[in-house]
């Protein structure tokens, strides 16, 4: 008996490394996640292969799609859509695997929505814990500097509140490590378990 | 900025190897928990230390200690006391540092009323679920069988209410791999992260 897949999230702020954390995640030899690839409107980068980077596909073709509402979460950035077929998703979890997505924040939460029993990570840039070791010295840096990352670690933090677990981006590593560790842990959640082998029961 | 540790708390029915389990992880070399020595009336054996295996009191000095409200979890097995120190727990933990507990499903009953915020895993045996295999294959074994397994298997499941997670125990390595996965998720939980992160903004 194998339990449904898990949806694993994986966000951010822009520019904290997600891309680089989810190439180290799936390089390892053993993932134990599929990845669902993204939709575009852009047109491929030199090397970018369809069905492999991306699916590419036209705006009238993407727009069928937002109508059709077969995107699990969609966004346009500078004039190009980019979205999640959310048909992939449901089929690859109901066989019973886990999919992974990198997606932005504004995504995350349109996913949140339509799947809350998701797993979903925040990938914290250090700077956040490092602003510990700067108010404690603040002597060395100018209040206003001081100020400005405050208010900017405030509103990382409050993107926090819609996910279940933070992760450091430190070292890419130590967080592909975490993130496998997180994995893990879900799958021996006793709520999840505890399901399975009660339905193990009633095949009696 | 250091959050307060973690109690985590290994349990599950008797013989399912819970002590082979936390041996196999405090013989790993980047151990990351502190073990609670448990405390006992019973004499030592060949070879056991005192502060090392057990504390070893007496009766009276256990009794003492019962009334004072000094045990986190005690029990008595033949004839014998078996208990948890509270003061160490709640020391260690005031430092930062996890602990770990392995005990009996009675004394983990205990611990959760004290400590609801513990994180407390259901050690099971692999039998529970080479269970579907043997219901699927039923030709195979009497009726009278299947039925015993089935209610022992439906009061383990029943056990498992009072956990957090249930690690099942294959192989005493997959178990411990699991086991140290779920600790490390546990410290991301957005939850606890957010929680240090908004202490740090306070300081200002």
């Amino acid at each position: 008996m194998r339990e449904k897949g898990l949806l694993i999230v994986l966000s951010g702020p822009s520019g904290v490394g997600k891309g680089t954390v989810r190439k180290e995640i799936f390089s390892q030899p053993n993932a134990a996640f599929e990845y669902s690839i993204s939709m575009t409107t852009r047109l491929p980068r030199e090397g970018e292969v369809d069905g492999i980077d991306y699916f590419f596909k036209s705006r009238e073709e993407f727009e069928i799609l937002i109508e059709q509402d077969k995107l699990l979460e969609y966004a346009e950035f500078v004039g190009n859509y980019y979205g999640t077929p959310v048909d992939y998703v449901r089929e690859t979890l109901n066989s019973g695997k886990d999919v992974f997505l990198e997606i932005e924040v504004q995504g995350a939460r349109q996913v949140r929505e339509k799947f809350p029993e998701g797993l979903f990570i925040f990938l914290a840039p250090p700077s956040l814990s490092e602003l510990e070791s700067r108010i404690v010295n603040r002597g060395t840096e100018t209040e206003e500097l001081i100020r400005q990352r405050m208010l900017a670690a405030k509103a990382e933090i409050e993107l926090m509140d819609l996910y279940d677990y933070v992760v450091e981006n430190d070292h890419v590593e130590h967080a592909c490590r975490r993130i496998n560790a997180i994995v893990i842990a879900e799958h021996c959640r006793r709520e999840r378990v505890s399901i399975l082998y009660k339905k193990m029961l009633e095949v009696k």
